[in-house]
């Protein structure tokens, strides 16, 4: 599916950067869930641009809820969630028509749709689609939460700069989290991050960095062999992120430089439980969850629009051009970016367990 | 879907290790391809245990297709291929049926389907599954040749020892490593990865590696936005190779360390044709192809069956216990699962193109 | 999926007969393909309750398209339209809540979604939502006449009265129904038809019918085997419109009383093209085109809402209970079903030849 | 899906009517069902050849289970039965091989294969393929019983001859036809239609029928509301098994001539349970399951294959041609293809299920 991902939950995502507004569809959630609009609100406060670090598009993100929820619950029936645009800034877009920017979607989505593209401000391809994730994620997050499922996301690394690993208290990181607007662990790291991204706008550029996710309370034994492993459908859902080009999950590809001996998750028992004394596979067995948290980070490159001069070509003109690009846009994406990870994460862990349990796993009955 | 991948042209893969037969179902594949035996079997071979580095079970991999196939070509009707099963050594494994192997997926195989799996030699978890989409590969690959697609995968890094990267003669690399059972580029680091793979075998031990994959000859506009990227669906179908844990498009995690001005790759003219000048990007952007060429790598952990002594937990008697494991097995998959990728991105990219060209693409007409 | 259908071109509806606004997302549409809101206001007062035969619920079906057009085009992005309800009168449920109407969704909804549901006029359940299925046919109806394929609904019977055949001038007989209102090919028994309704309605009651549906200009070699034959995709469709249940293609039911010399369609050639002298086959052999009409009827039934009492239940007390329902309603619902079979037929057909042709097939390029 | 049918339970069907095998591979079923490999042959037994009423081709449907299960119990992962071919004459193919046999798929598929289709005795679109289909149910079928859920299916009609209708002793009734090769309720029909399927047999020609199948057992509040209707997806699977051209639920297309009034089904309650006075809604109201038994009835054509001259085309030389028939061939297949209709109603009802208590629903756990 193009614009719908999921076989039990299933978001369907709409809308382009400048045109009327931008949205998203969920269907199968049980119903009785709550709708909470403040917490959906708190979710996309922490995707909306950060002062200094972000670019100056003002986005208010004001929803609204279009169908179901009744009395301040899902229905079951499909919630469409509306987010009108609203500083569209009515630029002159004949400058830069056919410039395509560099590592954007401008050339792709030229020849995907044969330039019928709704290409201001990256149309379709914009990040701010993902406004539409979040304010599912801010149905569905709490929802999981009550089920004992916790999911957070830090950075792990940004210009460079890193941040420390999950400790051991591992929900009392992710609850932390939750309350940063610049999600790290280690309080110390954040203002370097934060010059480090300053320094590369002012110098017309951008940085990049790694986002590093936990799951936990999820039950042994959730996942599909084969096609839809855990690792797979997470990283199908985590690719629609905007500038995420890799994944890996546990130990990753520091995995390649390992003996057996030392990836290995030795089992034992801890009461009734069954653990790992590592977990170097990232909660996930043979595709399946093995009952400890799943934890996996993405690369997210630094972000294709610089006010740096590049080369690129003329699509119209057919010839090679220089692009001066001198619209608003963000020296750094990666602290926005791990809100919406977080949501892709809830909407895909949600499927999975419905998928398993039923079409009431959800549901408060 | 759990053993079916794919929208337009869709495998099933079925079976288990000790089973009757494994096997595969390709749908949706055009009618009047090439069928040529000789070439699923050649492919098969590059998967079989190479002598010294590899477990010594002997597969013989006699495959038969019962369906689909008519006077040497596709009927466009669904293939059956059947692979029986050989060499299953009528071992007893009363001693370990309970001793969940680390890092296997014995544990989360029994969480899952409560003790009814076939859990001899993995059951339907084990490697020896990949050898139906090998199969089906062989059918899929020499199709995309004729039309201009080559995929070719090698051992980017073994036991930490490094391949060369693909050179600018990216079609003849891909060429030569089918002629390679073991599949690096340069010829000087095989003997030294061989050792250490034999060296980790002597010691009961196991070692993992990188496989790198190019894809050349895809036009610029394939993909979907957002949920069906590139990215996503490539990925989603390579995490179904046994002890993939990791994947990155393009430069990857190495973006988390550039500038946007270092790993943006500007456009230019070649000719008629828009070209980058680097590719960072591993030739999507917006999770659509830009018709250079495709690049990812996959993080492969080493085997987690070791000959050494391990901790584990005994699953019928609920305690701790200790693991000696004595059968036959691959002190690494690295140089066996490199074809299993191939053919993953082979099945992905045939399915991708069917759909944006129709059920004829590949159709001899 | 449950509110999501189609594989490559896909349609997502949502909303509630009295919540925020109703609406649909088309996924997979073409690029470039020409977007005339006067056609689709033309398609959805086709929908629209008529005077005296209908519900006097006023429902403008003001839409707003909220992405995927842009200059008068799709995109190739999707397609978001909105339509807000207004006459929602602000009823009081109080009385009726708890009193399951007969027939209706009432009781399955209640069980379905434990309560939760948006009970409202029908809900998520009300003939309103198809207003989106027929937005959406109001883009591609136009797009598919542009590529030669016709579709037309006639009332092929209404509270006992029948309505002429499809004569061999099919595409006049098709192009006329869409300038009617009261889509009868035979003017002649319009009235009848009419009065009966109204005579039903005069006496609390309502009644049902027959629609009768043609497709022309599809090729011959469209269809899959097996699962997605062409009855089998266009019959779950079509059951997605309220108050159908039953559907017959060709001579359907009648084929029963036949012997297959009277059944059986002869082949011959017409010039260079294959066609068949009868066709009880309605169009399809083997679930695939053969290049004839397409027809099939669909049974609708009487619609469910009654002024006359009726004996139901009360799901609160859990006792029996007596309904008189005071609501408007349509005594008949089948003039404005034939619309909606239109669209959905035509968001079906979109669906298959672009599975078959790819994804540029309706595209201006 | 083309060959595919279900999501959380699906079935994959493969095979030609000549070809080396045909089969089914069974996904997502729970583990530790019972699986009784005489049952599946008792089932098989039901669709085999029945003499004189049907062709003399000899069928043994000698079946392997090739993977899946495990010591008697289904494992949860895929389960492949492969039944292969054996009666397939080496007939002389030369005479018809391009004479399109009316309104079978051998046009058709000439179309949409390009002339690549394995076209001897109906290549893929033989009805021999259903076998597959029974084998899956034989499987299925008792799983489902242990839930409370019977199904059931009998010829209402064959040649003119009408059966009784089911009686209020439903249950007595589905158990009583698996005991019958001839599935009517009415011993004293049995004759009379059978005489008239050997009297069409007689004079070259074949006759067609309507079957009527009841689903007991199942709870109010399944399906989903729109696409996936219990109608729509049961249709979509039951249009599978060839020669169905119609399929009407509850009193189906009678209710195009009653009034409301006459056709709903009021609600009262027995006992604690809800349940309907008549059930002209076929147990199902808005899509879902009104825990009323579900009715619905199918009309099938007559066997098309006839021995009598046809006329038809030549598709080789392009031009009329006149058809006589030799091959051996069922005067009528309403008789085997109600196992079938069973079958894949048992399919389409464990998915449907399974979708809504999860994946352990069948489980014995």
């Amino acid at each position: 599916m193009k614009n719908t991902f999921g076989n039990n939950v299933s978001v369907t995502i709409f809308g382009e950067s400048h045109g009327n507004a931008i949205g998203v569809v969920i269907d199968g959630l049980a119903p009785g869930v709550d709708v909470d609009e403040n917490y959906i609100n708190k979710l996309l406060e922490l995707r909306r641009p950060a002062e200094a670090i972000s670019t100056s598009r003002k986005e208010a993100d004001k929803f609204v809820i279009e169908s179901g929820v009744f009395e301040g619950k899902t229905t079951g029936t499909p919630i469409c969630i509306l987010i009108p645009n609203e500083d569209t800034r009515s630029k002159d877009y004949s400058q830069t028509r056919w410039l395509a920017r560099p590592s954007h979607a401008d050339y792709t989505s030229n020849c995907k749709y044969h330039g019928y593209e709704d290409f201001r401000g990256g149309g379709h391809f914009s990040g701010r689609i993902t406004a539409g994730l979040v304010a599912a994620g801010g149905i569905i997050l709490p929802a999981l939460n009550k089920k004992g499922i916790m999911i957070g996301t830090h950075i792990k690394k940004c210009a460079g700069i890193s941040d420390r690993d999950f400790s051991d208290n591992l929900i009392g990181d992710i609850e932390s989290l939750y309350e940063k607007k610049f999600a790290v662990l280690d309080a110390a790291v954040e203002e370097q991050m934060k010059q480090a991204i300053i320094s590369a706008k002012n110098n017309g550029n951008s940085v990049g960095g790694i986002l590093e996710t936990a799951i936990t309370g999820i039950d042994a034994g959730v996942g599909e062999p084969w096609f839809d492993t855990v690792e797979g459908v997470l990283s199908h859902a985590v690719f629609s992120v905007p500038g995420i080009k890799g994944i890996e999950f546990g130990a990753g590809f520091g995995l390649a430089d390992m003996y057996g001996s030392e990836s290995n998750d030795s089992f034992c028992y801890e009461g009734e439980k069954v653990v790992t004394k590592t977990n170097n596979s990232g909660g996930i067995n043979g595709g399946i969850t093995n009952g400890m948290p799943i934890v996996f980070r993405c690369a997210v490159r630094p972000t294709p629009t610089l006010s740096l001069e590049q080369n690129t070509v003329d699509l119209q003109k057919k010839q090679n051009a220089v692009l001066n690009s001198k619209g608003r846009h963000d020296p750094c994406i990666v602290h926005r970016a791990r809100i919406v990870v977080d949501c892709i994460t809830a909407i895909t862990v949600c499927d999975m367990m419905t998928g398993r349990y039923g079409t009431d796993w959800l549901a408060e009955i």
